[in-house]
């Protein structure tokens, strides 16, 4: 299986904003777009809960549920986002990048929520009420769990 | 600080081969190009050798040398590559891209060795020889240490 490794080309760090590093985009960006497609690296629950809870890595993972097989049944496990998905800063007001999961290809796409202005900074939500519905929500919505709080990212 | 976060638009990443997920090219790339900027997360030693060292993600790190101050002495910390820093495989002698540590700016930039053609895997060294020389390298040069040593990725 092939995924396309999506990213504007307009992108760069600000290493020393007054949230420490940050997204900006040198140039317009239009809503729509997808601004980064973002491998995952997913731990486990033991790994999480041993390891990486402890560390400053905690602050980094997103929740991750894991299917079993051809059941409803899942596992809430953790992904660390490469690409930029660590990068992005949050604002509950004033995001302009939404995010979903897509569980079967391991990534997170990151989109432009609106028009997106030269030089200004990318912000996502890390609170748990998703800027629009994961890939495989509808699957899992299936089950009988509340998914909106599965799949929702760890608030930090 | 501005860190150009330069990525070339031809990447693609294909999860199911001999060796797991690797990144490949849809085009041809030429020699020099910068094919990715990856920032990276910096761990201290005291978080990488009670955590992080026994988890999945020990696979993941760099050597990341820290300074003290004004002074030639520095630790040897570990980053987590983002970007796609984390996703290619490894060649020793099929490698195709190189990569130098930026400290000051906190990136891994990766860049092609040669011509890449397309559909051609991207591959980098994980070893200790260097494929070029590190961004700060000639500072931390003048310390009495080896640095190719101590600036060399783990071996995974």
């Amino acid at each position: 299986m092939t995924v396309p490794l999506q990213r504007v080309g307009c992108l760069e760090l600000i290493l020393d904003t007054p949230r420490g590093r940050g997204v900006f985009s040198t140039r317009k960006i239009e809503a729509g777009t997808v601004v980064d497609t973002a491998p995952v690296i997913i731990l486990n629950k033991e790994q999480f809960d041993n390891y990486i809870r402890h560390s400053l890595l905690q602050h980094y993972t997103y929740n991750w549920p894991m299917g079993h097989g051809t059941t409803r049944k899942y596992t809430i496990h953790q992904a660390i986002a490469l690409g930029l998905g660590s990068m992005f800063n949050h604002s509950s007001w004033r995001q302009n990048v939404g995010w979903k999961r897509d569980l079967g290809k391991e990534v997170i796409v990151y989109t432009a929520l609106r028009d997106i202005a030269e030089g200004e900074e990318l912000l996502i939500s890390y609170g748990s009420h998703l800027t629009f519905e994961d890939v495989e929500a509808a699957r899992l919505e299936e089950g009988e769990e509340d998914v909106t709080d599965v799949l929702a990212r760890i608030d930090i």
